[in-house]
């Protein structure tokens, strides 16, 4: 059984980008203060898109200036092409993530490319990543289903992971955008893709749109996995169902492995704090963890 | 791997109990129908205990008048005493649920009665059920954690499942009340009762209310578990946590499996649309599942 587990904070990146409040800079600045608070050590904290495109993100230099650059705390900037990885670099990210998809549906809509050429690009661009000696991961969206195509053949998971390793990604992750995966399906996908991962991590992404974000995580952790990412509070959404939940609770998981002695370096008591603060101050709307209802067990 | 689980409804039941809404008798019928419609073989419909203490099952025995009596569907009634029980088989329920306590501090509130003092009162109203030849399982309460005492010893529930066994139950099943298990403990849980269980089924009866609900139905069936209880769109909240929810929502639990391949018997639409019946008529408020929210996937 593992001993413990790295969750990777995607509140103030996946988080707020599909969250329908624009956050200002100095309350993403707060939001990250409280998370390392909470003893996060590695985050999303910007995306170096076009501003049009996703306007939560457009203050993502300005963020990146203005986090606290403590000691051991790693910040991940999202790049989906060769400015956005420029830019990245240039905001000093610890490490940026770049997007692969799994089905051609979704990826001709979210970034105009086929699964193919999502891999051809990161063949181009990680080299600059390289060049600075930044470690680069992929994370691939739609690994469990597409919400144009449906059905995703996971076999094409193997050979992406191949593609992110042969191009030097140090970590590989499978992303449930559309909160679709079951537990069955998460063991038969990491069966695949570890067969080509070689060195790389394997991070996991799953949304809870249909309950079953635990569930999976549950499955990744039994079959291995050791780095899970997570948003406090459960927030971002899901544009393809607007009345669903979107990212699993970062407190929700730290609830279940810290209940079953499984290290995460994370206080739930912050955590739920921080998502009280999310509600109160930081956005100013409820959120969906459970954790943040319930309280956690046994009462301290 | 499991290909059939069978998904014991008890929004009838455990869910209206626990509703701050009291739905009259023929919504509750027309509730029942619905179930039956969507495919449901086996539901908790009735509960025998005292009405001052539990008002929404006041009309138990007029509700087992009412109910259609379909070839291959079964009513579960809960009884927890000499009395209840003998009601319980008056009205012509095809199976009695009883239930013992893990722990004292919640079962002298719940109950008054200590964990060896409910299983003790089972030897003696079991026979009543057994006379009549109506099979009679169990459900120890409290199973994972207790409101009041905090954690509880596993070792309990190998010792109420062999009391269970010895006094003629057919089926043993361990109720998270206050939804706190994890999957591990569930896995721990279930290597205990299995060595005491001799003949009886294993059910489990999980709370989501800190969203571990699905990771611990898969555990449990990944562990040869083949019964589940679940509540249409997740009605029954928590009395020790008021924000909280309450069962885990049959639709998610079928979606899960659906995906997995893992027959059911259920229609997921009609699970769907009777959870959005509770919220437009039913009930007239909102329900908690992710599935009356988010949709099925693939879309049909």
């Amino acid at each position: 059984m593992t001993k413990s587990v790295e969750i990777v904070e995607v509140g103030p990146r996946d988080g707020l980008q599909n969250d329908p409040v624009l956050m200002p800079t100095d309350v993403k600045i707060e939001f990250v203060q409280r998370l390392i608070d909470a003893g996060v050590k590695r985050m999303e904290a910007a995306s170096f898109v076009h501003p049009k495109l996703v306007p939560a993100m457009a203050d993502s230099a300005e963020v990146m200036q203005q986090v606290p650059r403590v000691d051991g705390v790693k910040y991940i900037g999202l790049a989906l092409n060769e400015k956005g990885m420029r830019r990245a670099l240039d905001s000093r990210c610890d490490e940026v993530n770049y997007v692969m998809v799994a089905s051609p549906g979704f990826g001709l809509k979210n970034q105009n490319a086929t699964p193919q050429q999502t891999a051809d690009l990161f063949d181009q661009i990680a080299v600059l990543a390289h060049d600075d000696g930044v470690p680069v991961s992929v994370t691939v969206s739609v690994a469990f289903g597409d919400p144009f195509d449906g059905e995703v053949d996971p076999k094409i998971l193997g050979e992406l992971a191949g593609r992110a390793r042969a191009a030097g990604a140090v970590e590989f992750a499978l992303g449930d955008t559309i909160g679709v995966a079951d537990p069955w399906a998460v063991r038969r996908a990491l069966d695949i893709v570890k067969a080509q991962s070689g060195d790389m991590r394997i991070r996991m992404h799953f949304h809870n749109t249909r309950n079953t974000a635990m569930a999976n995580i549950y499955a990744a952790i039994e079959a291995g996995v050791d780095v899970i990412d997570a948003s406090v509070g459960g927030i971002g959404g899901c544009p393809f169902a607007p009345a669903a939940t979107g990212n699993v609770a970062t407190e929700d998981v730290v609830y279940m492995l810290d209940r079953a002695g499984i290290e995460t370096g994370l206080d739930l008591d912050k955590l739920i704090e921080t998502a009280k603060w999310l509600e109160t101050d930081g956005l100013k709307h409820p959120v969906e963890s459970a954790l943040s209802r319930a309280g956690g067990f046994p009462k301290t």
